[in-house]
């Protein structure tokens, strides 16, 4: 058995695609993690939360750089709709293609053979999870808390998730929306619709709730943030037979949104929009904020990230908080974040696959990041 | 084994009461009725159409009264929660309880009580059905369809489903409203709520549909007419993950309308209602009248049945069109056609009953409507 060439990204990101490690699986993926970091001269801790794997390696002593990113995948979905098989990695008509490929073992594997191929480096750390695209619980959440528990710490991050839009370079990520969820439940009482008096229909108090929400204005925008966004996504009633006033109706939101917004306080303006459609009706909800929007506020970082991505690439990235919720927003809590990586396109999707090129161009990307970080920020 | 005094309405109430006839399933009712007709000088024709037992019964010639009501009974519910089994009917502090005491069995029994007690009746006619309670397919329309086939008529009908509210004789049934029930589709296209310029979310063009149609005002009413009322009877909306657009929602609704519509008028005036609201979105339904409104022009049979329940009860009774429908729509295409009963209080609930004494005046009401008959109307 050769040992697989560490300055060679491809290769990389083969190896890490052929483990099927949807989450919280990891089917070998951060074991080849710990040995390519044993041979760059990391020290590995191997961190078990739950049935969650999860890595942290440190190199050097001073103000360091922490690469974050996870090795766990979403399911394949429809495994015979994929060109080729999703745990099959290959390179075909210039495209690496398979699960993971975009989101995000290409990156990992970028940010191995920069460290491979650098002459020196500052201090650095990788922060790996296995449970970033289950429900987060036992992933960099709980690893922060370890860290913080066992001393260690970084100064600045860079995670590595997809972050590009049409072509590599085009977009960083410099903070995300919030994120909320709730359910709504109008209660009334059943009946028989051919004597409306003797029940109380829920459904016209939900009607103007869903109708009062989904017509919600919440803000214009906040700088680097699209306005926030409420979207129904889904509503339902009780069963009942076809002639029958049902007893309660309920009604599911998602809200993404920006720093005009606490959780707190969007909670506290739905539940007055709520209060006010509901009129008389009897109504209750179960909120559940599940990210807070944040924003990088550090220049520097953001600064010098866009530096190298306009050295390799010869665009500046726009600086955005677009999409859904990453790792990153535990991360911001403790150091300066951002996000760069490759193209997302595909992700989740059948047929992953991003240009081999691209993985080439992000090794060098990060390279640059590792020495301007070296020189001092 | 003595035979059932055909001049005692509990008792033969009871006996009907005995036989659990839960729709389709006769239970031998209409024996015990095919039985006590022929005793009181009936022929009696039995009709089955699919499984559902239907009797034709008549005495005499010339202008014909026909009673017409049906020996099936809904499900008994919790039986456990009744204070006496429902297929054992009982007289306790008064109250004959059991289920089909109110609707409608009691009425039947009435009824020929009062033909056993008239000493000459004018020609009448039984039409009894035993698919009323369920889909009425299979009942009385396909009866009447039978006897058109077989020459047979009626000239007036008085149909014994139970009428009265709070005390017997306070409201008879002069039409009844029509309706119908639709379910309407509206489609989007799924996608995660990160990105929902990339999904299509069917629920705001939804919300405005339940919204209008949830406040829509259809009429002022009609003359012996409520206003005509439209309930949304239940939403829903494809079953998918938490955080993701559904591609089509639905919402279901009734309505009870009056003569100021007919089901083709109101369909399509729907359709413009929910057109409007739906905006650009994509929409279907599936509108289904499952009756038209109708109300009895005839002031002479409504006269004659109001005279005998004020002479035996000393009230006028209400003329009302209110409540659910029953088979008293399809008799109304064919005939002249009131709707006179004893209280529909518990019908339908656990514990069924009416007063005895009701039942017995109710025999007293039947027999002043076959006498004032018999004078002429
Ligand atoms: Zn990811
Ligand atoms: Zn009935």
């Amino acid at each position: 058995m050769t040992e697989t060439p560490l300055h060679d990204p491809i290769a990389l990101a083969k190896a890490l695609m052929a483990c099927p490690s949807v989450t919280p699986v990891d089917a070998g993926a951060q074991d080849l993690l710990e040995t390519w970091l044993e041979r760059l001269g990391f020290e590995v801790h191997r961190v078990t939360f739950g049935d969650v794997p999860n890595l942290y390696a440190t190199r050097g002593q001073g103000q360091r750089l922490c690469f974050a990113g996870h090795t766990d995948v979403v399911p394949p979905g429809q495994v015979d709709a994929w060109t080729s098989p999703p745990f099959e990695p290959s390179v075909e008509d210039g495209m690496l293609r398979g699960r993971g490929a975009s989101d995000m073992k290409g990156a990992i594997a970028a940010f191995l053979a920069a460290i491979a191929r650098a002459e020196g480096t500052p201090p650095l750390s990788l922060l790996i999870t296995g449970d970033e695209e289950g429900p987060g619980l036992d992933g960099t959440k709980k690893m922060l808390g370890w860290m913080a528990e066992q001393g260690y710490s970084f100064d600045h991050c860079l995670v590595g998730e997809p972050t590009s839009r049409e072509v590599l370079g085009d977009m960083m990520k410099v903070g995300r929306r919030g994120s909320m969820n709730a359910i709504i439940t109008i209660e009334g009482r059943q009946g028989h619709v051919a004597y409306p008096h003797r029940a109380e229909n829920p459904m016209p108090a939900a009607a103007h709730i869903a109708e009062a929400l989904a017509s919600l204005d919440l803000d214009g925008g906040y700088e680097h943030f699209q306005p926030s966004n409420l979207e129904v996504t889904g509503w339902g009633s009780a069963k009942t037979a076809e002639n029958v006033i049902p007893a309660d109706a309920w009604i599911r939101l998602n809200v993404r949104f920006n720093p005009n917004w606490t959780g707190e306080t969007l909670v506290a303006h739905l539940e007055t929009v709520i209060g006010e459609a509901a009129g008389g009706a009897k109504w209750s909800w179960h909120p559940r904020v599940s990210g807070e929007a944040f924003l990088n506020e550090d220049p520097a970082l953001a600064g010098l990230v866009t530096k190298a991505v306009r050295k390799v690439t010869g665009r500046a990235p726009e600086l955005s908080t677009s999409g859904g919720t990453s790792d990153a927003r535990f991360i911001a809590k403790v150091s300066p974040c951002v996000e760069f990586g490759l193209s997302g396109q595909t992700m989740h999707q059948v047929d992953e696959q991003v240009p081999a090129v691209d993985v080439e161009r992000l090794t060098d990307i990060y390279s640059e990041i590792i020495a301007l970080y070296k020189d001092g920020l």
